[in-house]
């Protein structure tokens, strides 16, 4: 198998650098290239003959970066943030009409996509569950993004359901208020924050005589490379671009 | 919707009085009968109406009965152990030439299915992973059938990735042998076994940055009940008999 | 060393009857005698030559027992409930009088009073502390009884501080009313319920870049008996009655 | 209550820069002077009226800053490596002699030094105990040296304890070798590896319906400075020099 030739573009930043890191270590990727702001970035696709380009730039650029990048027929896995649902609907007609790859991901948590996933699958069957989030403590809003967006998914999972409701469960007393957490579309949710946590999040599902818990812990930046690493080797085999990371997960 | 009518065979047994009691706490099933050894099943299947019939008997009488609940219109959901192959393809074929659904399940833990079928997926994405079983310390053999179980579905999972192999990890030494776990199919398994324990398994899987991990958590033979309950629901939509809770799940 | 004799008290009850099955496994304690309700209990205990007698019995007859105990020359070890203070301060006085060991204790959970100690411990160095409990999805109060009262230990550790407080935190924002989990003396609670679980306790302390979790998790009655054999193995080199099992528990 | 006057020695390097952080974010520190390899300490400690003086320097000057630093009337808290015995003993009678405080530890992990005493003191009333300590991949020695210490308390407190031995275990089989893990001193280690990991550790006691389990999650050298700032507040107290930071932890 050849290595799939990758172009990194805005290599310095922070998640550009680790992206530079995650494509050497990657055995079957071949780092071509590096560009940041100010270099001819169609003039490095063509002479490095990259096949994917990896951006982590900023919104201001993003939109033309990423139609650079489908111009030079190469396939773009963009993980900059700020695009508006016309800038991705307009990119994803130009890829289409090319029959061209491609992949735009607000966040490459893999492992936190797989935990959401999971969670909305294990609902269908047990469908008693409450989630917990931990966070450092200078996070200031309560629940994260990541808890809300695990809720919403599990709803959707249990409305699909055709299956009478269970036994009643007791009229509950709080002793002290707010004991039993936040409810958010009928699920409870609760969150610690204490500095030592990054960002962790736990879904906790009950049935008679059984507990099946699903657990993220992500303690650094470098937790995103597994996506963008998966995103890389994937976009060449798809003729359109897509938008969400769990998009392109086949379980 | 109107319930599902259901029979018990061997309610007096301890896995048969827990699904009495499980049929008669789900809103869309209806108890209809119980039997027990002595009992003439196929009259009570007729003079009761069962559509549905959960057998945990004994492995003398399973092959018997399955064939009776066939051959009474109605569709068996059998717990016994002690099948051979032959046992089950012949049940299956008559299954299949009356176009009628059913399941034969060793084991009706839905947790650990679940567990499993997560562990499974999970691997493509994120393939370094370990597992560890914990149970009460008057289990004499490790590892856990079920761990072992768990591993040979993720090694299957791992053996159908393309990818190139990851860094190479240093070579380790053990100063206190053993300490790294047995290896099965090239996963660590480690077996705990403490008093207070009843049948715990932990999938962990690790990336850059990031922890997976996937536990159930069985204390008491009441977990089987979902699944039971489950395949009640199940097989009257089947046109054949299936081994294996994990095969009528679709995720 | 030789064994020592216990009578139990109350020994068809459940906690009487785990009892007895407790002593029968230690290998240093002797069942010399169990008695109920309308047996003569001051009889039994000479004839059996019983140094340490178990109660497990009912409120009523409670004081009567744990005198009748006293003045037969043994140390009791009672789990009845029902004591009022005033109760618990004349037989403290008895004993003393005799210089005899006993202790009345409203609950055996060793495990938990253990835990509790930690937490309180723990709370000198790694002040930022957040409590769960998880407990059955019957329980109709939250939080739970052994939550509060860790969290009072907490606050008394807390209190003994000299030390000046950290850093600000940053104020809140619940997005979810409740998410955040209620707050006791200044401390964070939070309670799951859920199917599956039984009772479930967790203490996190968090510091820079590290966590410290102290989890105790009692699935049946069986969870008393370390504390029963603990102090019938200790109330015969005691020269009073204590009340609690935290305080004749030497760390 | 006035603040205590620290210089840290050894600003530069990591350990004393996160240590500059530190005690410039404790209201009841006041951070007075920093220096390097080829300051003047003494003056500089006279000039600045340093009262605790925080030293991470390298081996080779660390018993002449640790003298220095007391025969300038301050305290040394020393977390420098590479000290003799003999060295050890030397500042310890020089401190004594001068009725001064210090402390020199290797290791200023202070939920690891807690998660060790709690461990020492539950295995006196639950003496089932196995030990999980868990690193990322690219260690390479097994089981970590944080883990044998642990060990080595819990046993030093279950060889202390006279009572019987408890019903026996059963006689176990390995279907895959080394599952129950490695036996250090009667008590079974697992060591996992993973990415993802930094340094963890868990000690689990069982005891009939209970588990407690005492964990500690390492993921940053800031974890250090709990036990730093611990150290400076209380060595000016102190009128002897300690070695290790569990020697002045009273819990």
């Amino acid at each position: 198998m050849s290595e799939i030739r990758v172009l990194v573009n805005g290599a310095k930043g922070r998640m550009g650098s680790e992206s530079v890191q995650a494509v050497r270590e990657a055995a079957d990727l071949e780092l071509v290239a590096q560009t940041d702001l100010g270099d001819d970035l169609a003039a490095t696709i063509a002479s490095s003959g990259a096949q994917v380009v990896v951006d982590f730039t900023v919104p201001a650029s993003a939109v033309e970066n990423a139609t650079t990048i489908l111009d030079s027929d190469a396939c773009p896995v963009v993980g900059t943030t700020g695009f508006t649902s016309a800038d991705i609907e307009g990119l994803q007609a130009k890829a289409t009409g090319l029959g061209r790859g491609g992949l735009i991901a607000p966040n490459f948590a893999l492992g936190a996509v797989l935990l959401m996933k999971f969670a909305q699958q294990a609902a269908k069957f047990l469908p008693d569950v409450e989630v917990i989030e931990l966070h450092h403590d200078q996070k200031v809003d309560a629940p994260s993004g990541t808890a809300l967006k695990t809720i919403e998914l599990i709803r959707e999972s249990l409305d699909q359901q055709a299956q009478a409701p269970g036994k009643d469960r007791p009229k509950e007393t709080e002793t002290v208020a707010g004991a039993r957490g936040g409810e958010y579309l009928g699920i409870p949710v609760h969150s610690v924050r204490l500095p030592g946590y990054v960002a962790h999040e736990e879904v906790l599902f009950g049935g008679p005589g059984q507990i099946l818990s699903l657990r993220h812990d992500s303690i650094s930046r470098s937790s995103f490379m597994p996506g963008v690493v998966l995103a890389i080797r994937k976009v060449g085999s798809l003729d359109r671009l897509y938008y969400g990371l769990d998009q392109i997960i086949n379980l």
